[in-house]
Protein backbone atom coordinates (compact mmCIF):
# COMPACT_ATOMS: atom_id res chain seq x y z
CA UNK A 1 0.00 0.00 0.00
CA UNK A 2 1.05 3.34 -1.03
CA UNK A 3 1.48 6.16 1.42
CA UNK A 4 -1.26 8.69 1.38
CA UNK A 5 0.55 11.71 -1.22
CA UNK A 6 2.11 8.70 -3.29
CA UNK A 7 -0.95 6.82 -3.75
CA UNK A 8 -3.08 9.64 -5.03
CA UNK A 9 -0.73 10.64 -6.90
CA UNK A 10 -0.39 7.04 -8.61
CA UNK A 11 -4.39 6.93 -9.12
CA UNK A 12 -5.03 10.26 -10.74
CA UNK A 13 -1.86 9.41 -13.41
CA UNK A 14 -2.89 6.00 -13.87
CA UNK A 15 -6.42 7.31 -14.77
CA UNK A 16 -5.27 9.97 -16.77
CA UNK A 17 -2.49 8.15 -18.41
CA UNK A 18 -0.81 11.87 -17.41
CA UNK A 19 2.31 12.88 -15.64
CA UNK A 20 1.83 16.29 -17.07
CA UNK A 21 1.75 19.41 -14.20
CA UNK A 22 0.59 22.50 -15.80
CA UNK A 23 2.12 25.50 -14.08
CA UNK A 24 0.05 28.28 -13.55
CA UNK A 25 2.36 31.18 -13.69
CA UNK A 26 0.57 34.34 -14.78
CA UNK A 27 3.00 37.22 -16.04
CA UNK A 28 0.62 40.38 -15.97
CA UNK A 29 2.70 41.46 -18.95
CA UNK A 30 1.81 38.22 -21.21
CA UNK A 31 -1.82 38.32 -20.30
CA UNK A 32 -4.24 37.93 -23.26
CA UNK A 33 -5.08 41.56 -24.32
CA UNK A 34 -8.84 40.86 -24.13
CA UNK A 35 -9.22 39.80 -20.37
CA UNK A 36 -7.01 42.66 -19.67
CA UNK A 37 -9.26 45.28 -21.50
CA UNK A 38 -12.27 43.35 -19.59
CA UNK A 39 -11.49 43.20 -15.82
CA UNK A 40 -9.05 44.60 -13.29
CA UNK A 41 -5.53 42.98 -13.40
CA UNK A 42 -6.43 40.74 -10.61
CA UNK A 43 -9.62 39.86 -11.83
CA UNK A 44 -7.85 39.15 -15.03
CA UNK A 45 -5.45 36.58 -13.75
CA UNK A 46 -7.88 34.44 -11.96
CA UNK A 47 -10.09 34.62 -15.28
CA UNK A 48 -6.72 32.83 -17.57
CA UNK A 49 -6.54 30.62 -14.43
CA UNK A 50 -10.19 29.78 -14.71
CA UNK A 51 -9.46 29.26 -18.30
CA UNK A 52 -6.42 27.12 -18.10
CA UNK A 53 -8.28 24.82 -15.27
CA UNK A 54 -11.27 24.11 -17.38
CA UNK A 55 -9.07 23.52 -20.71
CA UNK A 56 -6.33 21.44 -19.11
CA UNK A 57 -7.99 19.41 -15.94
CA UNK A 58 -8.81 16.81 -18.26
CA UNK A 59 -5.27 16.13 -19.78
CA UNK A 60 -3.28 17.32 -16.25
CA UNK A 61 -2.67 15.32 -13.54
CA UNK A 62 -1.72 18.48 -11.27
CA UNK A 63 -1.21 22.43 -11.54
CA UNK A 64 1.86 24.14 -10.06
CA UNK A 65 1.32 27.53 -8.57
CA UNK A 66 4.43 29.66 -8.33
CA UNK A 67 4.10 32.27 -5.54
CA UNK A 68 6.26 34.63 -7.44
CA UNK A 69 3.65 35.68 -10.09
CA UNK A 70 0.94 36.11 -7.21
CA UNK A 71 3.36 38.20 -4.52
CA UNK A 72 3.76 40.41 -7.88
CA UNK A 73 -0.11 41.14 -7.32
CA UNK A 74 0.11 42.99 -4.14
CA UNK A 75 -2.12 42.94 -1.78
CA UNK A 76 -4.51 41.40 -4.21
CA UNK A 77 -2.01 38.52 -4.46
CA UNK A 78 -2.93 35.89 -1.81
CA UNK A 79 -6.39 36.46 -3.01
CA UNK A 80 -5.42 35.39 -6.09
CA UNK A 81 -4.19 32.28 -5.40
CA UNK A 82 -7.16 31.34 -2.85
CA UNK A 83 -9.11 32.32 -5.91
CA UNK A 84 -7.89 29.97 -8.03
CA UNK A 85 -6.96 27.13 -5.71
CA UNK A 86 -10.82 27.14 -5.30
CA UNK A 87 -11.19 26.46 -9.29
CA UNK A 88 -9.16 23.50 -8.88
CA UNK A 89 -10.79 20.03 -9.18
CA UNK A 90 -10.68 17.28 -7.28
CA UNK A 91 -9.48 15.12 -9.40
CA UNK A 92 -5.92 17.03 -9.70
CA UNK A 93 -3.03 17.92 -7.61
CA UNK A 94 -1.96 20.79 -6.33
CA UNK A 95 1.68 22.28 -5.58
CA UNK A 96 2.53 25.92 -4.29
CA UNK A 97 6.15 25.92 -6.17
CA UNK A 98 7.21 28.75 -3.35
CA UNK A 99 10.55 27.25 -2.63
CA UNK A 100 10.29 28.26 1.11
CA UNK A 101 13.52 27.73 3.87
CA UNK A 102 13.75 29.26 6.63
CA UNK A 103 15.00 28.37 10.46
CA UNK A 104 12.19 25.72 11.86
CA UNK A 105 10.54 27.88 14.14
CA UNK A 106 9.57 29.91 10.91
CA UNK A 107 9.09 27.35 8.63
CA UNK A 108 6.10 26.25 10.52
CA UNK A 109 4.16 29.38 9.59
CA UNK A 110 5.27 28.51 5.71
CA UNK A 111 3.85 25.53 6.27
CA UNK A 112 0.95 26.12 7.93
CA UNK A 113 -0.01 29.01 5.45
CA UNK A 114 0.83 26.55 2.37
CA UNK A 115 -0.74 23.21 3.66
CA UNK A 116 -3.77 24.48 6.04
CA UNK A 117 -4.23 28.17 5.20
CA UNK A 118 -4.52 27.38 1.11
CA UNK A 119 -4.75 23.45 1.33
CA UNK A 120 -2.18 22.44 -1.15
CA UNK A 121 -1.27 18.90 -1.41
CA UNK A 122 2.46 19.75 -2.20
CA UNK A 123 5.29 22.70 -1.87
CA UNK A 124 8.85 23.31 -3.26
CA UNK A 125 11.11 23.73 -0.07
CA UNK A 126 14.65 24.85 -0.32
CA UNK A 127 17.43 22.82 1.25
CA UNK A 128 20.00 25.63 2.02
CA UNK A 129 19.29 25.48 5.72
CA UNK A 130 19.40 21.71 6.41
CA UNK A 131 17.00 20.06 8.11
CA UNK A 132 15.28 22.66 10.53
CA UNK A 133 14.18 24.18 7.27
CA UNK A 134 12.51 21.08 5.73
CA UNK A 135 11.60 19.14 8.35
CA UNK A 136 8.13 20.99 8.93
CA UNK A 137 7.23 20.69 5.51
CA UNK A 138 7.29 16.52 6.06
CA UNK A 139 4.82 17.04 9.46
CA UNK A 140 1.58 16.84 7.02
CA UNK A 141 0.39 13.23 6.11
CA UNK A 142 -1.36 12.85 3.49
CA UNK A 143 1.01 15.82 2.51
CA UNK A 144 4.32 16.23 -0.12
CA UNK A 145 7.50 18.67 0.15
CA UNK A 146 9.48 18.41 -3.08
CA UNK A 147 13.00 19.30 -1.98
CA UNK A 148 15.39 21.44 -4.69
CA UNK A 149 18.21 19.01 -5.61
CA UNK A 150 19.39 19.46 -9.46
CA UNK A 151 17.41 22.54 -10.73
CA UNK A 152 16.94 23.54 -14.41
CA UNK A 153 17.90 27.10 -14.45
CA UNK A 154 21.50 27.75 -16.10
CA UNK A 155 23.08 28.46 -13.10
CA UNK A 156 22.26 25.97 -11.21
CA UNK A 157 25.92 24.01 -11.32
CA UNK A 158 27.37 27.23 -9.33
CA UNK A 159 26.81 25.43 -5.97
CA UNK A 160 24.35 22.49 -6.79
CA UNK A 161 27.51 20.69 -9.15
CA UNK A 162 30.18 21.26 -6.41
CA UNK A 163 32.07 18.26 -5.68
CA UNK A 164 31.44 17.45 -1.99
CA UNK A 165 33.91 15.03 -0.90
CA UNK A 166 33.19 12.53 -3.53
CA UNK A 167 29.38 13.32 -4.50
CA UNK A 168 27.70 16.60 -5.91
CA UNK A 169 25.97 18.81 -3.85
CA UNK A 170 23.20 18.17 -5.44
CA UNK A 171 23.62 14.05 -4.46
CA UNK A 172 24.17 15.00 -0.76
CA UNK A 173 20.99 16.95 -0.78
CA UNK A 174 19.36 13.93 -2.07
CA UNK A 175 20.62 11.22 -0.21
CA UNK A 176 19.77 13.35 3.16
CA UNK A 177 16.33 13.95 2.07
CA UNK A 178 15.57 10.39 1.32
CA UNK A 179 16.53 9.54 5.07
CA UNK A 180 14.68 12.33 6.62
CA UNK A 181 11.37 10.68 4.47
CA UNK A 182 12.16 7.41 6.07
CA UNK A 183 10.96 9.29 9.33
CA UNK A 184 8.24 10.47 7.93
CA UNK A 185 7.37 8.70 4.69
CA UNK A 186 5.92 9.56 1.33
CA UNK A 187 6.11 13.09 2.50
CA UNK A 188 9.53 13.94 0.30
CA UNK A 189 10.27 14.43 -3.03
CA UNK A 190 12.49 16.06 -5.50
CA UNK A 191 13.06 18.84 -7.70
CA UNK A 192 14.85 17.74 -10.37
CA UNK A 193 15.49 19.40 -13.91
CA UNK A 194 14.39 18.04 -17.35
CA UNK A 195 17.91 19.73 -18.38
CA UNK A 196 19.89 16.94 -16.56
CA UNK A 197 19.68 13.93 -17.94
CA UNK A 198 22.16 12.49 -16.24
CA UNK A 199 21.05 13.95 -12.81
CA UNK A 200 17.91 12.89 -13.21
CA UNK A 201 19.03 8.89 -13.59
CA UNK A 202 21.75 9.96 -10.58
CA UNK A 203 18.85 10.81 -8.39
CA UNK A 204 16.22 8.52 -9.71
CA UNK A 205 19.05 5.61 -8.39
CA UNK A 206 20.03 7.30 -5.29
CA UNK A 207 16.35 8.10 -4.26
CA UNK A 208 13.78 4.82 -6.07
CA UNK A 209 10.66 5.78 -4.27
CA UNK A 210 10.78 9.62 -4.00
CA UNK A 211 8.09 11.25 -6.17
CA UNK A 212 10.06 13.60 -8.78
CA UNK A 213 8.73 17.22 -10.04
CA UNK A 214 10.51 18.14 -12.89
CA UNK A 215 10.43 21.47 -14.51
CA UNK A 216 12.54 22.58 -17.50
CA UNK A 217 10.74 21.22 -20.43
CA UNK A 218 10.03 23.48 -23.33
CA UNK A 219 11.49 27.08 -22.72
CA UNK A 220 14.01 26.00 -20.76
CA UNK A 221 15.32 23.58 -22.77
CA UNK A 222 14.53 20.53 -21.58
CA UNK A 223 13.29 17.12 -23.76
CA UNK A 224 10.63 15.13 -22.97
CA UNK A 225 12.68 12.06 -24.05
CA UNK A 226 15.19 13.38 -20.98
CA UNK A 227 13.24 12.22 -18.56
CA UNK A 228 12.72 8.39 -19.29
CA UNK A 229 15.70 7.84 -17.04
CA UNK A 230 13.87 8.61 -14.00
CA UNK A 231 11.06 6.96 -14.55
CA UNK A 232 10.38 3.34 -12.97
CA UNK A 233 7.89 1.35 -11.25
CA UNK A 234 8.41 2.92 -7.88
CA UNK A 235 9.63 6.12 -8.94
CA UNK A 236 6.90 8.44 -9.82
CA UNK A 237 7.51 11.79 -11.87
CA UNK A 238 5.81 14.84 -12.60
CA UNK A 239 6.74 16.81 -15.19
CA UNK A 240 5.87 20.55 -15.19
CA UNK A 241 5.35 22.76 -18.17
CA UNK A 242 3.98 26.12 -17.57
CA UNK A 243 4.88 28.95 -20.30
CA UNK A 244 4.71 26.41 -23.34
CA UNK A 245 1.28 25.60 -22.06
CA UNK A 246 -0.62 28.86 -20.64
CA UNK A 247 1.50 31.22 -23.47
CA UNK A 248 0.71 28.70 -26.84
CA UNK A 249 -1.42 31.92 -27.58
CA UNK A 250 -1.73 35.26 -26.82
CA UNK A 251 -5.17 35.73 -28.39
CA UNK A 252 -9.10 34.93 -27.52
CA UNK A 253 -8.43 31.48 -28.27
CA UNK A 254 -5.65 30.94 -25.68
CA UNK A 255 -7.54 28.92 -23.30
CA UNK A 256 -8.02 26.69 -26.69
CA UNK A 257 -4.22 26.51 -27.70
CA UNK A 258 -3.40 25.48 -24.31
CA UNK A 259 -5.84 21.72 -24.08
CA UNK A 260 -4.00 21.35 -27.42
CA UNK A 261 -0.23 22.29 -26.25
CA UNK A 262 -1.13 20.00 -22.82
CA UNK A 263 -2.62 17.16 -24.65
CA UNK A 264 0.31 17.15 -27.35
CA UNK A 265 2.72 16.84 -24.52
CA UNK A 266 0.70 14.43 -22.53
CA UNK A 267 0.95 12.08 -25.28
CA UNK A 268 4.52 12.92 -26.08
CA UNK A 269 5.27 12.19 -22.19
CA UNK A 270 3.43 9.22 -22.33
CA UNK A 271 5.16 7.45 -25.63
CA UNK A 272 8.61 8.44 -23.96
CA UNK A 273 8.15 7.14 -20.36
CA UNK A 274 5.96 4.08 -21.54
CA UNK A 275 3.47 2.68 -19.07
CA UNK A 276 5.77 2.16 -16.23
CA UNK A 277 5.47 5.72 -15.40
CA UNK A 278 1.58 5.73 -14.61
CA UNK A 279 1.45 3.11 -12.03
CA UNK A 280 -1.45 0.24 -12.19
CA UNK A 281 -3.85 2.81 -9.91
CA UNK A 282 -3.92 0.39 -7.31
CA UNK A 283 -3.31 1.95 -3.59
CA UNK B 1 32.26 57.75 -1.40
CA UNK B 2 30.44 54.72 -0.62
CA UNK B 3 27.77 53.03 -2.22
CA UNK B 4 24.02 54.26 -1.77
CA UNK B 5 22.68 51.31 0.66
CA UNK B 6 26.24 50.88 2.78
CA UNK B 7 25.84 54.89 3.01
CA UNK B 8 22.70 55.26 4.12
CA UNK B 9 23.79 52.32 6.40
CA UNK B 10 26.62 53.91 7.47
CA UNK B 11 25.06 56.97 8.47
CA UNK B 12 22.17 56.11 10.75
CA UNK B 13 24.88 53.54 12.44
CA UNK B 14 26.98 56.28 13.28
CA UNK B 15 24.37 58.55 14.11
CA UNK B 16 22.61 56.25 16.49
CA UNK B 17 25.62 54.39 17.27
CA UNK B 18 23.32 51.19 16.86
CA UNK B 19 23.89 48.42 14.88
CA UNK B 20 20.89 46.48 16.15
CA UNK B 21 18.24 45.21 13.94
CA UNK B 22 14.96 44.38 15.49
CA UNK B 23 13.21 41.49 13.88
CA UNK B 24 9.02 42.48 13.74
CA UNK B 25 8.25 38.37 13.62
CA UNK B 26 4.96 38.25 15.14
CA UNK B 27 3.55 34.81 16.41
CA UNK B 28 -0.10 35.18 16.37
CA UNK B 29 0.56 33.24 19.40
CA UNK B 30 2.49 34.67 21.58
CA UNK B 31 0.87 38.64 20.98
CA UNK B 32 -0.12 39.95 24.40
CA UNK B 33 -3.60 39.15 25.14
CA UNK B 34 -4.81 42.41 25.73
CA UNK B 35 -4.36 43.07 21.99
CA UNK B 36 -6.40 39.92 20.86
CA UNK B 37 -8.97 41.22 22.97
CA UNK B 38 -9.08 44.27 21.93
CA UNK B 39 -8.35 44.21 17.94
CA UNK B 40 -9.01 41.62 15.34
CA UNK B 41 -6.04 39.43 14.59
CA UNK B 42 -4.54 41.75 11.50
CA UNK B 43 -5.41 44.65 13.16
CA UNK B 44 -3.37 43.45 16.95
CA UNK B 45 -0.43 42.72 14.88
CA UNK B 46 -0.38 46.30 13.62
CA UNK B 47 -1.20 47.50 16.90
CA UNK B 48 1.67 45.45 18.11
CA UNK B 49 3.92 46.02 15.51
CA UNK B 50 3.53 49.96 15.60
CA UNK B 51 4.17 50.15 19.42
CA UNK B 52 7.33 47.65 19.03
CA UNK B 53 8.82 50.69 16.56
CA UNK B 54 7.41 53.23 18.54
CA UNK B 55 9.29 52.31 21.34
CA UNK B 56 12.57 50.74 19.31
CA UNK B 57 13.25 53.16 16.57
CA UNK B 58 15.40 55.32 18.37
CA UNK B 59 17.70 52.40 19.12
CA UNK B 60 17.25 50.27 16.41
CA UNK B 61 19.17 51.11 12.71
CA UNK B 62 17.07 48.90 11.36
CA UNK B 63 13.80 46.85 11.28
CA UNK B 64 13.66 43.18 9.47
CA UNK B 65 10.33 41.54 8.92
CA UNK B 66 10.00 37.71 8.37
CA UNK B 67 7.65 37.04 5.54
CA UNK B 68 6.06 33.71 7.14
CA UNK B 69 4.78 35.51 10.36
CA UNK B 70 2.58 37.52 7.90
CA UNK B 71 1.92 34.87 5.39
CA UNK B 72 0.45 32.98 8.37
CA UNK B 73 -2.07 35.70 8.72
CA UNK B 74 -3.66 34.95 4.71
CA UNK B 75 -5.30 37.09 2.89
CA UNK B 76 -4.25 39.68 5.43
CA UNK B 77 -0.81 39.04 5.79
CA UNK B 78 0.56 41.15 2.75
CA UNK B 79 -1.65 44.13 3.94
CA UNK B 80 -0.38 43.81 7.34
CA UNK B 81 3.27 43.94 6.22
CA UNK B 82 2.10 47.28 3.78
CA UNK B 83 0.46 48.74 6.93
CA UNK B 84 3.74 47.91 9.20
CA UNK B 85 6.42 49.12 6.45
CA UNK B 86 4.25 52.27 5.90
CA UNK B 87 5.11 53.02 10.02
CA UNK B 88 8.77 52.44 10.00
CA UNK B 89 10.50 56.17 10.42
CA UNK B 90 12.81 57.30 7.34
CA UNK B 91 16.05 57.31 10.01
CA UNK B 92 16.14 53.13 9.93
CA UNK B 93 16.90 50.81 6.77
CA UNK B 94 13.92 47.85 6.47
CA UNK B 95 14.84 44.56 5.04
CA UNK B 96 12.25 41.73 3.93
CA UNK B 97 13.34 38.67 5.05
CA UNK B 98 11.80 35.94 2.72
CA UNK B 99 14.74 34.09 1.65
CA UNK B 100 13.18 33.95 -2.21
CA UNK B 101 15.52 31.78 -4.84
CA UNK B 102 13.73 31.07 -8.24
CA UNK B 103 14.75 31.30 -11.54
CA UNK B 104 15.42 34.52 -13.15
CA UNK B 105 12.10 34.82 -15.28
CA UNK B 106 10.57 34.23 -12.06
CA UNK B 107 13.00 35.97 -9.24
CA UNK B 108 12.78 39.56 -10.74
CA UNK B 109 8.67 39.38 -9.68
CA UNK B 110 10.15 38.73 -6.61
CA UNK B 111 12.82 41.45 -6.55
CA UNK B 112 9.80 43.76 -7.94
CA UNK B 113 7.29 42.74 -5.10
CA UNK B 114 9.55 43.41 -2.41
CA UNK B 115 11.57 46.67 -3.14
CA UNK B 116 9.11 48.27 -5.50
CA UNK B 117 5.90 47.62 -4.18
CA UNK B 118 6.71 47.15 -0.55
CA UNK B 119 9.48 49.78 -0.96
CA UNK B 120 12.18 47.75 1.36
CA UNK B 121 15.86 49.18 1.36
CA UNK B 122 17.17 45.52 1.58
CA UNK B 123 15.97 41.48 1.60
CA UNK B 124 17.07 38.06 2.10
CA UNK B 125 17.86 35.77 -0.72
CA UNK B 126 18.72 32.03 -0.97
CA UNK B 127 21.70 31.12 -2.97
CA UNK B 128 20.99 27.52 -3.78
CA UNK B 129 19.99 28.13 -7.16
CA UNK B 130 22.97 29.84 -8.34
CA UNK B 131 23.83 33.18 -9.72
CA UNK B 132 20.41 33.57 -11.93
CA UNK B 133 18.31 33.26 -8.50
CA UNK B 134 20.91 36.14 -7.11
CA UNK B 135 20.90 38.56 -9.92
CA UNK B 136 17.78 39.73 -10.23
CA UNK B 137 17.94 41.13 -6.36
CA UNK B 138 21.32 43.27 -7.17
CA UNK B 139 19.64 45.32 -10.06
CA UNK B 140 18.11 47.73 -7.81
CA UNK B 141 20.64 50.98 -7.36
CA UNK B 142 20.08 51.98 -3.59
CA UNK B 143 18.88 48.49 -2.46
CA UNK B 144 20.75 45.66 -1.38
CA UNK B 145 20.07 41.56 -1.09
CA UNK B 146 21.79 39.72 1.80
CA UNK B 147 22.57 35.92 0.64
CA UNK B 148 22.33 33.21 3.01
CA UNK B 149 25.88 31.99 3.68
CA UNK B 150 26.30 30.21 7.50
CA UNK B 151 23.05 30.59 9.17
CA UNK B 152 22.44 30.39 12.93
CA UNK B 153 19.91 27.22 13.11
CA UNK B 154 21.12 24.04 14.54
CA UNK B 155 21.14 22.03 11.26
CA UNK B 156 22.87 24.59 9.48
CA UNK B 157 26.00 22.60 9.13
CA UNK B 158 23.94 19.71 7.23
CA UNK B 159 24.98 21.47 3.74
CA UNK B 160 26.70 24.85 4.80
CA UNK B 161 29.46 23.25 6.08
CA UNK B 162 30.20 20.68 3.07
CA UNK B 163 33.87 20.25 2.23
CA UNK B 164 33.75 21.65 -1.67
CA UNK B 165 36.60 21.01 -3.11
CA UNK B 166 39.34 22.35 0.04
CA UNK B 167 36.38 25.26 1.12
CA UNK B 168 33.37 24.98 2.70
CA UNK B 169 30.10 25.83 0.74
CA UNK B 170 29.00 28.88 2.69
CA UNK B 171 32.64 30.05 2.03
CA UNK B 172 32.46 29.12 -1.89
CA UNK B 173 28.97 30.76 -1.54
CA UNK B 174 30.29 33.92 -0.22
CA UNK B 175 33.11 34.11 -3.01
CA UNK B 176 30.80 34.11 -5.36
CA UNK B 177 28.51 36.59 -4.14
CA UNK B 178 31.58 39.10 -3.50
CA UNK B 179 32.24 38.71 -6.80
CA UNK B 180 28.83 39.32 -8.71
CA UNK B 181 28.96 42.47 -6.21
CA UNK B 182 31.47 43.63 -7.85
CA UNK B 183 29.30 43.90 -11.27
CA UNK B 184 26.20 46.10 -9.49
CA UNK B 185 28.95 47.62 -6.57
CA UNK B 186 27.54 47.89 -3.54
CA UNK B 187 24.22 46.33 -3.56
CA UNK B 188 25.17 42.77 -2.07
CA UNK B 189 25.58 41.34 1.46
CA UNK B 190 26.09 38.02 3.93
CA UNK B 191 23.66 36.63 6.18
CA UNK B 192 26.06 34.99 8.53
CA UNK B 193 24.75 33.52 12.03
CA UNK B 194 26.23 35.13 15.60
CA UNK B 195 26.39 31.30 16.69
CA UNK B 196 29.13 30.66 14.58
CA UNK B 197 31.86 32.89 15.36
CA UNK B 198 34.45 31.09 13.30
CA UNK B 199 32.37 31.76 9.89
CA UNK B 200 32.06 35.09 10.75
CA UNK B 201 35.78 35.99 10.92
CA UNK B 202 36.71 33.42 7.96
CA UNK B 203 33.83 35.76 5.98
CA UNK B 204 35.21 39.08 7.19
CA UNK B 205 38.48 37.89 5.82
CA UNK B 206 37.08 36.61 2.49
CA UNK B 207 34.83 39.32 2.23
CA UNK B 208 36.15 42.59 3.19
CA UNK B 209 33.74 45.43 2.35
CA UNK B 210 30.31 43.37 1.90
CA UNK B 211 28.07 44.24 4.77
CA UNK B 212 26.82 40.96 7.12
CA UNK B 213 23.45 40.78 8.36
CA UNK B 214 24.00 38.73 11.74
CA UNK B 215 21.37 36.46 13.57
CA UNK B 216 21.05 33.75 15.99
CA UNK B 217 21.78 36.63 19.05
CA UNK B 218 19.61 35.62 22.32
CA UNK B 219 16.59 32.93 21.17
CA UNK B 220 19.37 30.94 19.08
CA UNK B 221 22.05 30.90 21.66
CA UNK B 222 24.29 33.68 19.76
CA UNK B 223 26.88 35.90 22.04
CA UNK B 224 27.39 39.90 21.32
CA UNK B 225 31.01 39.01 21.78
CA UNK B 226 30.85 36.51 19.03
CA UNK B 227 30.28 39.25 16.41
CA UNK B 228 33.58 41.36 17.11
CA UNK B 229 35.87 39.17 14.44
CA UNK B 230 32.92 40.17 11.82
CA UNK B 231 33.86 44.53 12.20
CA UNK B 232 36.28 45.82 11.12
CA UNK B 233 36.40 49.52 9.18
CA UNK B 234 35.33 48.62 5.95
CA UNK B 235 32.82 45.73 6.66
CA UNK B 236 29.37 46.72 8.46
CA UNK B 237 26.80 44.59 10.22
CA UNK B 238 23.39 44.88 11.44
CA UNK B 239 23.11 42.09 14.32
CA UNK B 240 19.18 41.06 14.36
CA UNK B 241 17.50 40.37 17.31
CA UNK B 242 13.56 38.99 17.46
CA UNK B 243 12.09 36.97 20.27
CA UNK B 244 14.45 38.65 22.59
CA UNK B 245 12.72 41.84 22.23
CA UNK B 246 9.73 42.06 21.11
CA UNK B 247 8.17 39.05 23.50
CA UNK B 248 10.37 40.80 26.15
CA UNK B 249 7.19 40.86 28.24
CA UNK B 250 3.41 39.76 27.14
CA UNK B 251 2.03 41.75 28.92
CA UNK B 252 0.83 45.36 29.10
CA UNK B 253 4.17 46.84 29.55
CA UNK B 254 5.73 45.24 25.91
CA UNK B 255 6.88 47.78 24.55
CA UNK B 256 8.41 49.28 27.52
CA UNK B 257 10.01 45.88 28.00
CA UNK B 258 11.29 45.94 24.43
CA UNK B 259 12.57 49.19 24.41
CA UNK B 260 14.49 48.37 27.63
CA UNK B 261 16.01 45.39 26.25
CA UNK B 262 16.60 46.64 22.70
CA UNK B 263 18.34 49.61 24.71
CA UNK B 264 20.76 47.47 26.71
CA UNK B 265 21.28 44.73 23.67
CA UNK B 266 22.62 48.42 22.02
CA UNK B 267 24.75 48.81 24.39
CA UNK B 268 26.02 45.83 24.86
CA UNK B 269 26.77 45.21 21.46
CA UNK B 270 28.37 48.51 21.00
CA UNK B 271 30.32 47.65 23.95
CA UNK B 272 31.85 44.88 22.02
CA UNK B 273 32.24 45.55 18.66
CA UNK B 274 33.57 49.24 19.87
CA UNK B 275 34.08 52.49 17.62
CA UNK B 276 34.95 50.59 14.65
CA UNK B 277 31.75 49.55 13.63
CA UNK B 278 29.76 52.87 13.64
CA UNK B 279 31.84 54.39 10.71
CA UNK B 280 32.38 57.88 10.89
CA UNK B 281 28.80 59.11 9.28
CA UNK B 282 30.88 60.42 6.52
CA UNK B 283 29.29 59.22 3.14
Amino acid sequence: MLLEFNAKLNQIQAAKQSILCVGLDPDPNRLPEHLLDQYPLADAVVAFNAALIEATAGTACAFKLNFAFYEALGHDGWTTLERTVRLLPPDVLTLADAKRGDIGNTARFYAEAIFEQLGFDACTVAPYMGRDAVDPFLQYAGKAAFVLARTSNPSAADFQECDCDGEKLYERVARHIARWDEESPGTAGLVVGATEPEALARLRALCPTLPFLIPGIGAQGGEPSAIATAVTPTGRVLVNSSRQIIYASGAVDFAEAAAQEAEALRARLATHVGPAAFGTGAQ
